[in-house]
């Protein structure tokens, strides 16, 4: 897909409507907290699995969604998120769970602490709110800063041979952001931890997009690593085809021309907007990319800063 | 007043309600465009203006405010505004009147086009959106960022004595950002337009706040500059008290000692969460200060980029 602005990027990303009547059926813990929404088809199939189950497991509404009053504690939440999900994905009722990734997400509840947690792949289903990292590593040309773009491999799941960040990932439960920084720069980029322990904090993009698997809101923490000029980003575990060192006009065309993944190309356009290439005087929706840069999205985020538990 | 945490420091300057139904009357155009919000003590100052009018300038209704069908365009909105702001000043009928500038700003309308433009010290009273530049001067002290904080003139008529950003302004009708920043830079700091064009643009901070003048929901250009070692801040025009050059914890304990004026305060924490020291891992609400340091405002915001016209 060509754009034509980069307005028009960041709303294909943060593409669902603002309109919370139009969004879908909020997914509610027993407080009335709304942790997640639920597409129509997603609903339909809920209520079928539900008819099978004794004691039902959910209390399904027109006009919300929650756990059966006997489903009190993360456990008992967590249980039955699996079964059903596990259910779903042996009988593929949606392809989003063909992608199941046996990596566990955290749900937040009140305070910003998690209620349960469940599988990665099965978020968009429920459309819970996910956090991530994405790593904008880059380097200078003289004085020129030139961007380390991922090119994703060919033969992965999602998105397979677009542009991405150079390390990105999701934020396994009990990691810290900066722990998963130094375990995704390894990972995908052969960074060493020595090197990706630089990597500095520099805020946080969110969005609330709509893809072939349902709803996902999504909050990327910023890290920007500058790399010095002896160290350049490898490919390790095969997530990665091979990664280019580009002016930040390269990477610019490159969006408009649709050749980012969605999401990463809010990153890099962040990475610009924060290092002066976008500016409100070069840009005239710099306001409103603002914005779609920083959806305020309507669910509990994490509160806690976690201990440091994995050392590298 | 003394701040528990950065949130409750956002939160008190981004203060008004997200629940657009208990914001005000909406100030519209006649297409419907909204381009403010009028407090209830607003609107009934208005009819009783109104009624002394023939014809009579303004519609009012209870759901919204709009110009009267005989005005149509640009200048005869600003005039009709202009007039009215005038008597009101007259009258007394506002202290937010008795801080006037003479300093006009554009009224956005739809396509970022400016509808009319009116004086700066009655913008809140319609609760209109206004565009500013602010300045994060820095420098180093060896490897540690230490900012230039300015303490505002004790004469000052609005938040005399309390600590601001190094240098901002308000965008003039007809001025692009960058050169209001570098004619603030000279008139507020005596930083020479060779160093002020260096400054980095570096995003946007927004914010709808409510202060004893009405409602103002504001946009910040932000902006990063560095200094040389052998340049400094001066004050110059009368507005600022002095410089300090604080490290960034200085500068924390500062904003939670409420001395800072408060949209200034935003803009300082915005630049320490780009720089990393406010973290994921060290600030337990780091998203939900991101979402109030970037507030959807429900208003035009400028589309044009201006030609530069105002070379210093």
């Amino acid at each position: 897909m060509v754009f034509a602005n980069y307005l028009q990027v960041v709303q294909h990303c943060d593409s669902v409507t603002y309109n919370k009547d139009q969004q879908g059926i909020p997914f509610q813990l027993e407080d009335g907290t709304v942790v997640g929404t639920l597409l129509p088809r997603v609903v339909t199939a809920l209520i079928t699995y539900n008819n099978t189950m004794t004691p039902s497991p959910f209390l399904i509404s027109g006009t919300h969604v929650q756990f059966n009053t006997h489903v009190t504690n993360m456990v008992e939440r967590t249980q039955e998120v699996a079964t059903l999900m596990t259910q779903w994905r042996k009988d593929k009722v949606f392809p989003a769970l063909a992608g199941w990734r046996d990596e566990l997400y955290a749900v937040y509840g009140p305070g910003g602490v998690p209620a349960f947690v469940m599988e990665r792949a099965a978020t968009p289903l429920f459309g819970i709110s996910t956090f991530g990292v994405h790593i904008n590593v880059f380097g200078r040309d003289q004085d020129t800063i030139k961007m380390w773009v991922a090119r994703r491999s060919l033969t992965k799941q999602t998105w397979p041979g677009l542009l991405d960040n150079c390390v990105a990932g999701g934020i396994p439960y009990t990691y810290s952001t900066k722990e998963t920084v130094i375990k995704e720069c390894d990972e995908e980029a052969s960074i060493p931890a020595s090197i990706a322990a630089h990597a500095k904090s520099t805020g946080a993009v969110s969005y609330y997009t709509m893809s072939e698997h349902g709803l996902q809101p999504e909050t990327e923490y910023v890290y920007d690593l500058e790399l010095p000029t002896d160290c350049q980003p490898t490919p390790k575990d095969g997530e990665v085809e091979c990664f280019y060192f580009w002016t930040l006009d390269q990477v610019k065309d490159s969006i408009l021309k649709g050749d980012w993944k969605p999401n990463c190309a809010l990153v890099a356009i962040d990475f610009m907007i924060r290092h002066g290439h976008i500016t409100p005087d070069n840009e005239p929706d710099f306001i409103d990319i603002m914005y779609h840069l920083h959806r305020k999205l309507e669910f509990p985020s994490p509160k806690k800063t976690l201990e440091i538990k994995h050392q590298p």
